[in-house]
């Protein structure tokens, strides 16, 4: 029999595709031992808090995270908050035994994500963090590939995260968090860029050692929409990195938020002894691989269309519908990789990630920042 | 206040992707002033119906549709049976004055649609088919670059559905309802084709006159799965015909369920005096419009995402993001939209579909294949 | 020892890229049998005819064709006129026992391409038509690959030719011959339309019957460049047809040069039993082919960039490089299989087109024409 | 009136190419005032040496570069040789008042490169290196875009150059002089890399700064084709970098010849204030730009074909038609930019790659592999 597990969710921004896949997840899967119900939500603004509650079903509202961490009904907590926030209320509802679910990256710096995972383990609770896009089908197809050796020994990946996230592209686009280091860490790198160092990891395995360069395109901007006066940017817009990973691959790192033209353009391509793939989020269910065949005049890349009931999830799913599968689903896949480690008492790793790959990927951005201002290669502590 | 509307659904195939657009509807448009709720569920196989009906939160099940569509609570009939079973369901449900949305194609013949738009104009109840791509984000944005004159005159539209739906071209796959003409109608034509003939009726106008061919590529398939003993199939597995569009532009339509190497392909493009535009649905979120300018120099098809915020429907879900808005969400705008027309008493077209069009619809394919039998073009009767 | 053979070139419109690959043949192809020298080119504009001859190193000029044909250094009549300028030489030089070349189409109508036929037939000369795409290293390995069985039996053509031709989808482009039927047969049909149907016989068979439509998009268009007095275009400016080929296959045709977007879009989709092909030739040197595969979820289009010395013809040219075959090449590819037809006795067809190529290719385009206006199939004589 | 103007190549490798565009060169762009002649051509193989002679007309040949550089009709030295035999032939052309074409990379080190610069300044001759990807249409209208403000200031450029060489990827391709450094300088850096840091400096600007890492895949090959000996290689197979403009951009550099899948991926994207472009050699007459406009919703990338009239150099090609300009073409371009700055004594630069961008390619190159042993961003001198 389902049983009901209380989720609280601080945040409504990136939090509404987050309740989404909360709502939908038991339904995609059923039926599921665990049965999230949405508990709690806080948020700053009391209006929007009740608004979204309303919608999404929540029983409760606050605007303090505090009384959802310590309210008894919440059982995970799901940090959406400013990336500034994400410790303290981990590390709070660790100590209180909840599973914690928090969003990337986990910490500003690698020192608090550090914290963070020590009182995860301490608290021997289940941790995970939202690299969503592990649980994509094409993305997971491409590990198990890679897992297959079907594309030999990697050598070489290039990973990229490029968009105008809307308008940052506008120089009138007005300050938020995300511009100001004290609350997000990082710029571009902080936000985007962490999701291909993921993928990196995910797909390749761990960096050794990494130099890069970062710059601000746009070093101004209005304090609120248009408001005359102005603050400094103190984050990068863009950030670049070669890498050296400690299996011998080389790789590169590129990622940027004011990248006109660019949508919402992740991407990797992985090559190796035996083959290639490659894949971008703005053509979300396509994997393009080559695998290294004798006759080389029938080679090409194929390109899947990663939809079929043969492919990872989608047999959850719609299957052979062009767009059957959407970037919201990612979240209910990873709610579900969630919600069953807790019931079956199962890792949430490797294939979810969890507070040991939030802290590694802290890590590898704190090291391309570094590398940056002192213009050397950074060494990565293993 | 919201209000709650009673809706029962015939058929659990696509009938799943009906429940849950059903269910998420409110919660992607709240507030909405009518509010869902799955009342009853009717289909074959006892079981099926019983799971189908657990995982999304229908009250009763009955194994016969006469049930549902005779449910007091039931408001709203949603019929997702074989083609055969449109009729009477729609027809029933009209003169007890309950609103009517179909799956498409409306009928097996355009003499069925006929009664059965009679049926709901008499009744004066609220009719729809599901053309559900008509609440793409991409095509409504076609319509709408259209309709404002973008790409001028129209000259020339191409559509195709081409597919090999699963397993389709494997002459294992046994025989199904889709291969009976006396349930489906056609074969790929009613299934697929109808859904580009719809588009070219949304996009560019009433058809006048048609010339067609039509094949049946595997010509006989197993009863039953791995059955020794073979069924003719007599419906066509593939169809193609040049069109007259009554305001003088030519078109051709392709469609088939057997072709290797298509997932999904529902495409057209448009020409027109001023420009043209291409859609195909593996990529769904993408729509290419071509401009004519001035300077030939820089001019060119642009490939946009349409997945901004200024882009159809996407207010309603998350902008900016690669893959944001899935094929499942296309039945979420279509409901929305026939539920606002409920409640507000506006009519279903000419963004929806109604039983006209479900009507018109039918005649076009009658005529191809009257006109693949006689091999001389056949006229439409206005 | 290389022995030269006389070339007389009529006309310097598509003559420009035939001179240049009679210039360049020996070069590519060395060490030839037979060596191509440029002897006499023929033209209206003496000034154009004089700038060309010494551009391309032509030892004489004429303003009359028949100058050309009769002189006797010339032993390969190369036709590049109007259309309707093609019977009159071809025959002529047919009768004084020289090698034929011509452009396409072979004639205004199939009657007049069978007296061309006859002609050379009689003559016992070696006879050719310009469908210089069936020498392109992508189209001929598509042959390739159809007649080793790889995509199975096939079951559906899908050809088109798609241009705006520089201009013509400007109504200030002025009348040319190519708007007069009396010049050209037919509109985009004969200039366009012409090649996709070569191909379709190339590829996939001989055409039994087709049903057609037509259009004259811009009706009428200035007698001259910028005059005020306008001229009634009597030539399809659109075509589309379907088509059943005598092997059970059906098929389409779109051809159009008033198509704003499309710069030079030759294209094919052919699916069979076990596979497909696409070509475009947009992307000339790339070929996309599915293989159907026990694995669908490993299964996906290949694009391969024809351009390896596996691929046919590359051997002469420079492997592994991007673009490493234009266009220009396809007639170096198809005058050195004219010169080795004409040097080794050996027959021009399959791989090249003949003058029976040529006619069954005007019966085509006739019976398109007629079932335009009959609205009814028209059935093709064997 | 023209004048002849004698040519003699070194080398008969990428001299093939070479050897066919001085040939057509005087054809496309006729009437020309200086026409090359192919006056002699040297080589190791005297067997090979004969062969090319005859297919290209050289009027002599020698086994000794020398032979070539002294001959007294030699009024141009084309040098096509192992990089490490650039400066000697260049210097002594120099010193003998010849006009200097030299392939790429100009030397092995930037040291041997400025020697060559001095000679060539110090002898007033006209000096070119063969960076002849300057000279296609997409990419000079990608720098005409650029410098008309099109995309804004330059924020950020990815280059790449991605192959397999053919069968580089293959561990029993045996040993080359690409392999060896002593002969070729760097491996992938120098073959192919060098071009896309040639366009870097073209399209962007001057390099500041860079840091890097290099790889050696297959770290030893067969002496010879199936030799069971093996012999180290000692270059890189890959190499990636970031790079730090003087102008404030960021970029990268990624290049390899052991990369499955890629054929000929020469690729830039460049993104500015403004709008971005992108280019790959792989779809060689497309570019893509983006123009940011204030309509969002009808902004994204166009694919412009580059093969109008309106574009560069198609004025003198076959325009409009799909592949009408092929790989051998930039190397007409190329040579007749050079034949100009000789006939009207022009500058070389900045259109043409001149000595200087030799030099400053190799600073960058010998910048990128110190810094691959170091650790460290190397600056490069101004």
């Amino acid at each position: 029999m389902a049983k009901e597990i209380g989720v609280g969710v601080l945040g409504y921004s990136i939090g509404r595709a987050h309740a989404h896949a909360w709502r939908d997840v038991a339904e995609v899967y059923y039926p599921m031992k665990l049965v999230p119900r949405l508990v709690a939500l806080a948020g700053r603004t009391k209006k929007v808090v009740k608004f979204e509650a309303a919608k999404y079903g929540y029983a409760k509202t606050y605007s303090d995270w505090e009384k959802v961490v310590t309210d008894e009904r919440v059982e995970i907590v799901d940090n959406c908050l400013p990336v500034a926030l994400h410790p303290a209320p981990m590390i709070m509802a660790a100590k209180l035994g909840k599973s914690l679910f928090c969003e990337k990256p986990l910490a500003r710096r690698a020192t608090d994500a550090k914290r963070m995972l020590d009182a995860a383990e301490k608290a021997k609770v289940k941790h995970m963090v939202g690299y969503n896009y592990r649980f994509m089908p094409a993305i997971t197809l491409a590990r198990q590939m890679i897992n297959k050796g079907k594309i030999g020994k990697i050598t070489f990946f290039r990973g990229s995260y490029l968009t105008t996230n809307s308008t940052y592209d506008d120089p009138k686009t007005p300050m938020r968090w995300q511009f100001e280091s004290s609350l997000s860490g990082y710029g571009a790198l902080s936000d985007l860029g962490t999701h291909a160092l993921d993928l990196a990891r995910y797909l390749v395995g761990e960096v050794g050692a990494v130099a890069g360069a970062q710059s601000t395109i746009i070093k101004e901007r209005p304090e609120t929409e248009g408001a005359r006066k102005k603050k400094r940017v103190n984050v990068d817009d863009l950030t670049v990195a070669t890498m050296k990973f400690r299996n011998g691959a080389l790789g590169t790192l590129e990622t940027s938020w004011v990248n006109p033209g660019r949508m919402d353009y992740l991407s990797f391509e992985i090559y190796g002894t035996e083959g290639s793939l490659r894949f971008n989020l703005e053509r979300i269910n396509e994997l393009e691989i080559f695998l290294s065949e004798r006759d080389r005049g029938t080679s090409g890349y194929r390109t899947l269309n990663v939809l079929a009931k043969e492919h990872p999830y989608m047999g959850k799913y719609w299957v052979n519908q062009g767009g059957g599968f959407g970037w919201d689903h990612s979240f209910v896949n990873e709610f579900h990789h969630f919600l069953t480690s807790i019931s079956d008492d199962r890792p949430v790793g490797p294939q979810g990630a969890t507070f040991l790959d939030g802290y590694r990927n802290c890590q590898i951005m704190d090291a391309i920042a570094d590398s940056a201002k002192s213009e050397a290669w950074v060494h990565i502590q293993e």
